[in-house]
């Protein structure tokens, strides 16, 4: 994408919609706003808008549509796809929803939420904490990233299992279109079968179809009992075997099933404070269980317990144990959400996203490590992720001593050999992160042509000045 | 919508793509394919067209969009809006999915079916069932819908307090455009976030912007445990009370809770037949409650028990039986699935499939039927439906000895005076039916003219030549 910078005196119609104590003009300011977290785009920009409502917004958009200015929507920034990253000519400006960060209702007899885009998901947390209801969106980024993107990306995360996605979360919207107009669907309606489906089109859509400014989510009772396990296994074909049994066993109650590896263990007790092993032999695979019920604190023990033992009985597990205390679960989880960033001492790390039927992933890890290792010997796999739901975090640390720059500039063709073993599982090269830039053109060379067609269409029929967040999702 | 009848020659050509054997031409074949459940509607149409395969479907898509000939998908003509009927003009072919019934696959370890769009959901049922798996998806008409339709409308039914409605039970699409063109998006993933949102834009477009031909669905473990209860009590307001007992209680081993009004009870045990009242003394409401647990069946008896006591306890409950065996359960089932058509030996039934956020239910209600009385005393209220959901099916029943025309005549009129309660509520005019003809217009009216905008934008990117199921859903 290549655009003409705007001009000084257009930048000003901009500003003055939200006023200049609301915007970031200087290169100091708005560094950190065009660097992604993985730092693989650096975008420029001449400035940040921070609008404070959804009018704000609107007229925002509008002056973007009738100049043709391209707006990049920012949130927590912590999409990892470079969704929320400007191009490099400077061209585009930047929306910041961090103003709009209310919460405009919390009702806890119709279990539902209005939440504005800016809002942070652990506010929102705490808004549900407040009034005894639970809102199960879990990520390890959640103290900064906000709704919008939740949103906009279809956040995954580590409660999908019995929650679903984010877009399983959501009620309604309320969208301001890139041309300015303002769609209200904040819908409170668990059934509602009036045309075409605009929330789920929205959702997911990483900010190129509008900007979502609010939405109405959905709310669920504290759980009763909460178990949180961590077993030592000999591979991903008995961690698959063990959640067939835990499915079984607790339905909807099996809240969290993650997959580890040995090598992520030593990662995260090496580099990550407060981290340790709590095996006391090393296991070549873990996982770990989180089981949550809503009758009664008795039913998650019962639950955990026989799980464990029928693990052990089938000689699934090796070893295992049970979190006594919260501070104990929460140890667990931690070591778990921080094991991306415990790859960072470790050097280069090359990333996948992907997901495969949940009955390939045994197959899929075999295949995989063997053509990594081949084209690359030495290189260190630390695959982890939410095994229930298919849904493999493929990352790659550089081999030891290697040189960082020749491991990561060696990213688009690892991608190739691992894309290529997940597409023949019938996977998908994104699970939970999206498109963005980083695989707009792969995207496109692998799906069929109608589909990104289609996509095309759609991009066209809501974004005809082709204003809102372009270069990323669908080349245009 | 008004078009120019197709030439004998146009007619032949459609024809020889699935050939004659595989059309019905005659008035009296066709017949019963132009009038629907309700017979709110009478169509017509020189041409149904019965193609075997994903390619014949697409050859006839083709032809329509180069021909400019509207076509009218049809699967089992059970649908409640007019969606699935020909406009009066003869103008319009009908294309029946019928002989498209293949179950394709069904993977029991990865939970997944893969169905064509004319498998009756009954036959789905039956495929799961063989392998040891449930499709949840629970309908009075499963004997004749079939998969495409079902999509199309995003069918609810009983079930959707634990599973979802079909979107939700839905992993992937194949879809022939109105072009011809066809779109394999038949993925078996839970998660996947590469793109726009196709797979749900199809779903509940009432076959608008496409012709669904196969879908991926999700199949279930065969509950351990079911159990069923019925009981009476005073109010809409203790169901909700004990609605949310139930909710608290079961979880997601909630799968069902209906609410019946006492004229429901008399309605079905006076005309359908084997129906009889399981409580001894009348009541003015029941609530008919389904659980289904995975891990025992002992769990769902504790829960109906403990439940039932719960409702005792709070006053909420007047009495209750639980059933003592399959065929109880199913004869309970029963009496609400032929609530509906115990209405048609009493006359005239002005229908509304509304939903409003659950905890306005019992409001909605005594509003509802206050400005129903007003309007037309004597009219007798037969509202039932899906409580857990907000969903009531809110039909009137002519007073004793009205004319059944004149009471019809009043249709809209009703429609306006309940549907203005159900938007003063927040809620939605079709919860689960879909819009079709029946409601098309009265959409457009009560939505933003935004929205309305943006449906006929994806309806004009999808469909350049208007052919796919034209008149309904949105006006072009």
């Amino acid at each position: 994408m290549t655009g003409t910078a705007p001009s000084p005196e257009l930048l000003d119609r901009f500003a003055a919609i939200v006023g200049e104590a609301n915007v970031l003009r200087s290169a100091q300011d708005l560094a950190p706003r065009l660097i992604e977290n993985r730092g693989l785009y650096h975008g420029k920009s001449p400035l940040l808008l921070k609008p404070a409502s959804t009018e704000e917004v609107s007229a925002i958009l509008k002056l973007a549509s009738e100049t043709g200015t391209a707006i990049v929507p920012q949130t927590g920034n912590t999409g990892l796809v470079g969704g929320q990253t400007p191009s490099e000519d400077g061209s585009q400006l930047i929306l910041s929803l961090e103003r709009m960060n209310r919460i405009r209702d919390v009702d806890p007899v119709a279990n539902v939420l209005v939440a504005e885009g800016g809002c942070i998901l652990a506010d929102v947390h705490k808004a549900a904490d407040a009034v005894g209801r639970m809102f199960p969106l879990s990520l390890g980024s959640e103290g900064s990233c906000r709704i919008g993107g939740n949103l906009s990306t279809n956040a995954g995360g580590t409660a999908v299992l019995a929650y679903g996605n984010m877009r399983n979360l959501c009620l309604g919207l309320e969208v301001v279109l890139p041309t300015g107009e303002i769609w209200n669907g904040l819908r409170r309606l668990k059934k509602d079968n009036t045309g075409y489906d605009l929330r789920d089109l929205f959702i997911g859509a990483e900010g190129t179809l509008g900007i979502i400014t609010a939405a109405v989510l959905k709310l669920f009772p504290q759980p009763a009992g909460h178990q949180v396990a961590f077993a030592g296994l000999a591979s991903p074909d008995a961690a698959l075997k063990l959640f067939e049994k835990a499915s079984n066993l607790c339905g909807t109650a099996l809240t969290g099933f993650e997959l580890m590896p040995r090598i992520g263990i030593d990662f995260t007790t090496r580099h990550i404070q407060g981290v340790r092993d709590p095996l006391e032999n090393p296991h070549a695979w873990y996982t770990l269980i989180d089981i949550s019920t809503n009758d009664s604190a008795a039913t998650a023990e019962t639950m955990v317990q026989t799980l464990l033992e029928q693990g052990f009985e089938a000689g699934l597990i090796e070893d295992a144990v049970i979190a006594s205390s919260v501070a104990q679960q929460k140890a667990l989880w931690h070591m778990r959400e921080s094991m991306s960033d415990a790859q960072k001492p470790e050097g280069g790390s090359i990333k996948h996203d992907v997901s495969v039927p949940i009955s390939k992933i045994p197959s899929f890890m075999a295949e995989a490590e063997k053509a990594v290792l081949a084209a690359m010997p030495g290189a260190r796999v630390c695959a982890f992720g939410h095994l229930g739901d298919g849904n493999i975090h493929y990352n790659i640390s550089q081999p030891v001593g290697a040189d960082k720059a020749e491991f990561i500039a060696r990213w688009r063709e690892i991608n190739a050999i691992v894309h290529g073993i997940v597409l023949e599982a019938g996977g998908s090269i994104s699970a939970e992160h999206g498109i963005g830039q980083l695989k707009r053109d792969e995207l496109a060379h692998i799906r069929p042509e109608i589909e990104i067609d289609l996509m095309r269409r759609i991009k066209h029929a809501f974004d005809p000045a082709g204003i809102m967040n372009p270069g990323k999702v669908v080349s245009v």
